[in-house]
């Protein structure tokens, strides 16, 4: 029974940090009074503990306690008895190497897959596709692949951003990366604007949020999908 | 004797592919006929023919003819013997991969250290860096290495944007995302805007164009230098 929710961004904008998700995450982590927190993607260079801290603040809001991943002298165990998991954001390259050092890919896949409640912003959300090519980020690390969990049959592009048509700035808007993205590749993306998130529930997965989201497919024109929509037609 | 130009951009706002530059290179490529075009890059997922057409027709205006790499049986060869070579913009992840895959990375490098005049807009220019750690670009295929040609001792930051401080999307701004890659890495990394060019003539390296640059170097608060500054400072 997999309980995932995948946020397209930790904050929105005129919100606290996870602020606008905490009622979903009080009936999310229900039944865990402490959560593990992958602090790897490290938004901004900070470190594990501050990111910990920050994140730990957060949680107390719905009274959860928080627990940073890098505390655990066997960080594969940690997962394994984790009552519920929080990816969070900041760097997607940084993160993916951090989990591939560690050799937490396959634990993390399998723990979340037989029901331990995941939640991941932004980073931790791009992981959650079948590999982080759709990733925004700056690839300010060379991780040993692009690779991801695959808990979802398709790719994530959180922070999802429509094109600007006043900009004169001559750099690619996101749909014509995304588009490129299929230039060599097949499977499908989503699009994720700030606000939306996806909400997992066994094999059914779920737009949630206030905004449409957009699906880009391989050789189709995209289009947007509307709240609550089912999205298990989504498949590579 | 190098001679090479590492330009933000392709296109400036309101004018045509290359126009803005074109002057410029009349008087780089004044010995060379015939151009070498690197089109691997493949804006929009473009073919190499179509990329290599849409150059050559900008090219005509200085009565320069525009060869493909992907036209010659030998790509190593077409290299050693070129008298100009340019690399397009487009998808830095997709050029690197394409370079590597046709071990063409050292032939390019020493051909362009001994004095074959080179020019690299975008993508091209991001791979005349130590590494592609500093594109903006969607990783949209797994190079590799990072690793690029190390023309100049440091990191090329193209089409550089400023922050934007009425925004209200939470993606990272530039300036945080090069902050980040310092967290991690140790070498400088130039954010050129667009319009801006840096013009490297044997071992002196200038910024040109009409904009200030921005200079990001490890553990220092960044800053701006003017335009025709010597960068030749700039070592890792």
């Amino acid at each position: 029974m997999k309980e995932i929710i995948i946020a397209s961004t930790s904050t929105v904008h005129g919100s606290g940090y996870l602020e606008y998700l905490l009622p979903d995450l009080e009936a999310h982590f229900k039944l865990a009074t402490e959560i593990l927190f992958i602090p790897y993607a490290r938004p901004s260079g900070i470190s594990h503990e501050e990111y910990t801290e920050k994140t730990n603040i957060a949680f107390k809001k719905i009274n959860k306690v928080v627990k940073g991943l890098h505390e655990f002298s066997n960080p594969k165990d940690a997962i394994k008895s984790a009552k519920g998991i929080f990816t969070g954001g900041g760097n997607t390259f940084v993160l993916l190497s951090q989990l591939y050092k560690n050799d937490l890919i396959p634990t993390l896949k399998n723990n979340v897959e037989n029901g331990t409640p995941y939640l991941g912003t932004s980073a931790g959300s791009n992981i959650c596709g079948l590999t982080i090519h759709t990733t925004n980020d700056m690839p300010i690390v060379y991780p040993p692949s692009f690779k991801a969990l695959g808990l979802v049959p398709f790719n994530i592009n959180p922070h999802y951003l429509d094109p600007d048509p006043s900009s004169t700035h001559m750099g690619e808007t996101r749909e014509t990366r995304i588009q490129e993205f299929h230039k060599f590749n097949t499977q499908p993306v989503i699009g994720l604007r700030e606000g939306s998130f996806l909400k997992v529930t066994d094999n059914d997965i779920k737009l949630k949020g206030k905004l449409s989201a957009r699906i880009f497919l391989h050789n189709k024109t995209p289009y947007e999908v509307e709240v609550n929509t089912s999205l298990n037609f989504l498949k590579q």
